[in-house]
């Protein structure tokens, strides 16, 4: 399996719902790559189960199935989201936390942009983060110990060159490809010097491009907290932001405050052999069942997924499609300020596919 | 020494500007407690050393003498801001940090409100970030060690029943004496649900107050990044949000976002016997020296300190002498829009105290 196309003679893609709206918005992810099928090779969908939901009736929430599947069968996947307990549940554990670190998908890129109905006018807020996404505090390793005033737990968080430097060939690739190729490195090493410095130091070194091109690359640093601030305060400085995986969390959601909505942020996990799109916003139990959910970060996540794979003109025709429905701002769900439905704009942005 | 002003014959401040603006803004949050002095008992001021300016000339940015000092002499203290070095330099460690540990000064109180010009209309973000002050990654016990593809760094993220107890008994105090007694947790324990797990239950088992008093207070919980995306989209559901150290300093910036600068957000580090007022805001060496910073954080962290010290009174004055310059929005530094010098701002808020 390649991430090359000429090696792919079908494309197999898993699909994994999950919970809450996950259910609700995946099948419009696979409605746009439907849409876009004569553009690709033979496609094909594997339904499969993780999740919370999956978790209450099987007792695991990422069955060995599944995992297999993915490694054995898919080319790709699309995940929804998954709901959490509150609690500590015995034998429950993030299935997206660790499908991303069983299949290595080690690069979470989350691009970032407003939608402005003014095409002419550039949006006012452009931007990726690429978050790391298999260490940091997301290797779970903590303990729980009782000391002389009662309980005392503990996490590692974990930083290595490895990770951090091919996080950051990610980063850079990114940034060269885009106009203003500026990349800010977001760290807190002004507390943690010996891990955030490692991540710093191992971006700052990823060694150039084998035609130089890292060269015209401008490189930033922002502590995440004054990162935060600055986000919400002048948007337009970012570009290209690379950060450790919690760091990242963070700042992609702070960032998908400024654009409307989280409905309308996608993402790809992405490794050397696989990437798995998944919107950023959560199953939002709160509206679960109502079909009101909106499918938009879905369907864009499908569309990164596809680029990713390759496949940029397919992708290009989702993304028109979808930018095409968000401008005018008549077909919106509701946490955009709209009436529709998921369906109606999943309807839309398929008849502006086939248009 | 104690909390109670009863027992207190005189007030002794330490004052520490440390780097950057934090040396022309701490010389107006003394002005700011010299203007009250009248309603307090006999004040006196410290100078006293630390900062990164201090390390290149003395090789300590906290030297041994400030704490001693500190804690030999003060009632109470302010700090400005630290500029801290890029890359690790052998031998820095930051003073603010090392502060807040060696005072045991375990709540971080960050009150942030907007000003509204209309003063019969309701802040649209009136809210308090109680950071934990002395644990999470700040113990600061971080380990460098080679393994088989390179340098991997690990830090130790500490979160103990007793810290988590005690915050929490400072947010529950902070949330009942609130008109919504609303208190939101903060953490990220659908992944890291031992650590942030021990922090919400602590929370949640904070003892009653003796009166029942908690009783009143609702709990509320949201995971750090959906925190930061509601805070941007709906700060109005926030009243007192409760979280473990690194999560409230990003929390408290973003807060600080909403409401125009982080030049005019307070805070203070409070312990059982000592507290400190300190400016959110960082040195900012791009506009360090030229006369141009916002003193109000300073001013208000003063007004902060001295109501945490019981003195309601002198405190209140300073807060509406703030306020109604703010509110007409004539005498302003330029990070909130205006022309107006550090000295302007200042003599202006003093003339209010005095009139
Ligand atoms: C569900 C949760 C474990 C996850 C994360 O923290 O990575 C989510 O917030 C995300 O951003 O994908
Ligand atoms: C200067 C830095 C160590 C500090 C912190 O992270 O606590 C600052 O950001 C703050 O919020 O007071």
């Amino acid at each position: 399996r390649s991430l090359s196309t000429t090696a792919r003679k079908s494309l197999t893609v898993g699909l994994i719902p999950a919970d809450g709206i996950g259910r609700e918005v995946i099948p419009a992810a696979r409605d746009a790559i439907l849409a876009v099928q004569n553009e690709l090779p033979p496609v094909s969908f594997v339904d499969l189960l993780a999740g919370w939901d999956t978790f209450t009736r099987t007792g695991t929430a990422l069955p060995a199935e599944t995992v297999k599947t993915l490694k054995q069968e898919c080319d790709c996947a699309l995940f929804g989201s998954v709901s959490s307990p509150s609690r500590k549940v015995a034998g429950y554990s993030s299935p997206i936390v660790a499908l991303r670190k069983e299949l290595d998908l080690y690069a979470n890129i989350r691009p970032v942009r407003s939608v402005s109905a003014d095409s002419s006018k550039p949006p006012t807020t452009d931007l990726i983060v690429v978050r790391e996404n298999t260490e940091c505090l997301y290797v779970k390793d903590e303990k729980l110990t009782t000391g002389e005033h009662g309980k005392e737990a503990r996490a590692i968080r974990l930083i290595t060159e490895r990770a951090s430097t091919r996080i950051g060939r990610i980063a850079f690739e990114l940034a060269k490809a885009r106009p203003r190729k500026l990349l800010t490195i977001i760290h807190k090493s002004n507390v943690l010097s010996v891990t955030d410095g490692l991540f710093r130091e191992s971006v700052r070194a990823v060694p150039p491009a084998s035609n130089g091109a890292f060269d015209e690359v401008t490189i930033e640093e922002q502590l995440v907290d004054s990162a935060v601030y600055r986000l919400f305060r002048e948007p337009q400085i970012y570009d290209v932001m690379v950060a450790p995986n919690l760091y990242g969390d963070i700042i992609s959601d702070a960032a998908a405050a400024l654009v409307g909505s989280l409905g309308v942020i996608p993402s790809i996990n992405a490794g050397d052999n696989f990437v798995m799109g998944e919107p950023v916003h959560g199953s939002a139990p709160d509206i679960a069942g109502k079909g009101i959910a909106n499918p938009i970060a879905s369907i864009r996540s499908a569309a990164l997924m596809l680029r990713h794979l390759g496949y940029a003109s397919p992708a290009d025709k989702i993304d028109k499609a979808v930018n095409d429905t968000l401008a005018p701002g008549k077909v919106l769900t509701a946490d955009l300020g709209g009436t529709s439905s998921t369906q109606e704009v999943t309807g839309h942005v398929m008849k502006l596919i086939q248009a």
